[in-house]
């Protein structure tokens, strides 16, 4: 059954990008006043706040983060916790916001992921990327997300004839959409020529296929119906969700090209909507990577096991489209603040 | 308004303190087997884990915990969120299981706190554990935790004449409550001469006035009213919750011997559950260090401000006194994985 009483009323983020001496505390209040006083919210409508951050123990000595940030965002006192999984951080944020009006114990509360990953170097943040890894057995021997991602890779091109011209489509149309958004990490358009430069990151990935280490803070107020009124005409109905989990341990799996946990998530999202791949208009999905945008569109049934790469060829996936995928510029062209 | 359909059916922990050679993961799988299966709760029964962890991204290069535990506990696939909220990720993992239940999202589900604290040495343990702090104003220039409460401590000494021989009592006295207990890391009684003991962690506090660092899980197995019956014929039924949160930086605390946030969480668990203090039988609070169990017990309203060291010396708060804290023995006497 659909859910019936969430709704988005209000959404913003900040630039992302490299922001220098921009603290994750300074990023995340920016977001919570474009989200609640620019846009009409009073702060003392907030109720709660859940919050997604994948890894600022590691980047910057900062865990428990949730009462940190919002006592900076002048939201002192407020319940306040905070959501980690990874690059879906901020997705189990939203999931407990969606759970916290569903059962009735708030009315209005906010969901934000933020990050801060400019402060070190590129060495400590790819080791601290790599502790969404297995560390027992796959990190600690070397294992960085570029290599995760580039496995994959491999064994779609091995079994499904996909080629790294078709993964730089993706970069090269990302690139295209987030052009035109001022908040883009990335506002010039690329040609395929660049996105195949042969500078490699971890084969057959190169630089172009790999989503860029950001900043930024990204922000929604989420509402009951009774409340959703007051704040505006067009509420976003949130009308389906869901969630699963992998093995995150690579030997256990049995397919490479495809992410199970992607499968049956969306397969309860649509089923809780009561609607199908094919009524979709569009999707935004996880393109940590190029191949992960291509992987994500067939898991989530736009196209069927394989066809992904081909849909990108063929323009089917563009802003013009007839599936756009990622129409904002996804991960890849506006930034990937993993929180 | 009391919750309605909330009921624990199931609770158990793992032996608490230095489990040399036992993992994160093994300690999780651990729990999770005592709390399902060894409690006539088959696995498949749990649709959802929430599962409370601080900090295993520093002490053992593990983010990303909540799949990976799952997975090795046999439950691949499981929707499994970790919550971070320092010493109360596992009261904001218990506070989701509540939610998913009452928006009826899920009906039976599973929490869990968790963490491997003794694979690091006592220095890095301590700078790990002072990512609870703020690390931009306080903690990055040498504020420790016990030396958070060592200002506590001596704020209630000097308003209010608490002595360290009134820390020293509630040390007794979880050693006492937890010495019957084989799952607590200490299991002996102690004298008060020895909880005088003048080695100073950080004065006024001292060695006994410390929780240890501890390895260690504890799971609950929340579900419905209507499955509730499956399982047990005395469910313990949740009717009261609360959360709050405080200027994490103690410069802009206006007073160090009460904790805004408990006084307002546990407000607010009264309100919902309506009852008042004097309608409770015993509490169980956080005494990390000895004086937060004397702040804890006024700030509850089981005493007034400034009397909660006089409420240990009567011996109140015994275990056989008119108002029990820590009964089973606290963090001090059981143990203290921060999850």
């Amino acid at each position: 059954m659909p859910l019936k009483n969430t709704n988005i009323v209000s959404a913003a983020h900040t630039k992302f990008g490299v922001l220098e001496g921009v603290t994750l505390r300074e990023m995340f209040s920016e977001a919570v006043d474009k989200v609640t006083v620019n846009a009409g919210i009073p702060k003392k409508d907030i109720q709660a706040a859940f919050i997604g951050s994948f890894i600022p123990e590691m980047l910057i000595h900062q865990g428990h983060t949730a009462p940190l940030l919002v006592d900076y965002a002048g939201l002192r006192g407020l319940p306040a916790t905070r959501h980690e999984a990874a690059c879906a951080s901020g997705a189990t944020a939203l999931r407990a916001g969606i759970m916290a009006i569903e059962s009735r114990l708030y009315d209005t509360v906010l969901v934000v992921g933020a990050e801060k990953m400019t402060s070190v170097s590129t060495n400590k943040a790819t080791e601290a990327l790599a502790a969404a890894a297995d560390d027992q057995f796959e990190s600690s021997i070397g294992l960085t997300f570029p290599g995760v991602f580039a496995l994959a890779a491999v064994a779609h091109m091995h079994k499904y004839g996909t080629t790294e011209e078709d993964m730089a489509r993706v970069a090269v149309k990302a690139h295209k959409n987030a052009s035109t958004n001022p908040l883009a990490q990335f506002q010039k358009e690329i040609t395929l020529e660049k996105a195949m430069t042969p500078r490699y990151i971890a084969w057959p990935l190169k630089l172009y296929d790999c989503s860029p280490i950001s900043d930024g803070a990204a922000a929604l107020v989420l509402t009951s119906n009774e409340k959703a009124k007051k704040y505006t005409d067009l509420p976003v109905k949130i009308i389906g969700t869901g969630q699963a989990s992998a093995s995150m341990n690579l030997c256990a799996r049995s397919d490479l090209t495809t992410f199970s946990a992607s499968v049956e998530a969306s397969r309860q999202a649509y089923k809780m909507a009561g609607l199908k791949p094919k009524d979709m208009d569009f999707a935004v999905v996880h393109d940590c990577f190029t191949i992960a945008e291509i992987i994500a569109s067939e898991d989530i049934g736009f196209f069927k096991p394989g066809e992904g790469a081909k849909a990108v060829r063929d323009g089917v996936t563009a802003l013009d489209g007839d599936r756009p995928i990622n129409p904002m510029g996804g991960l890849k062209g506006v930034g990937h603040p993993v929180g």
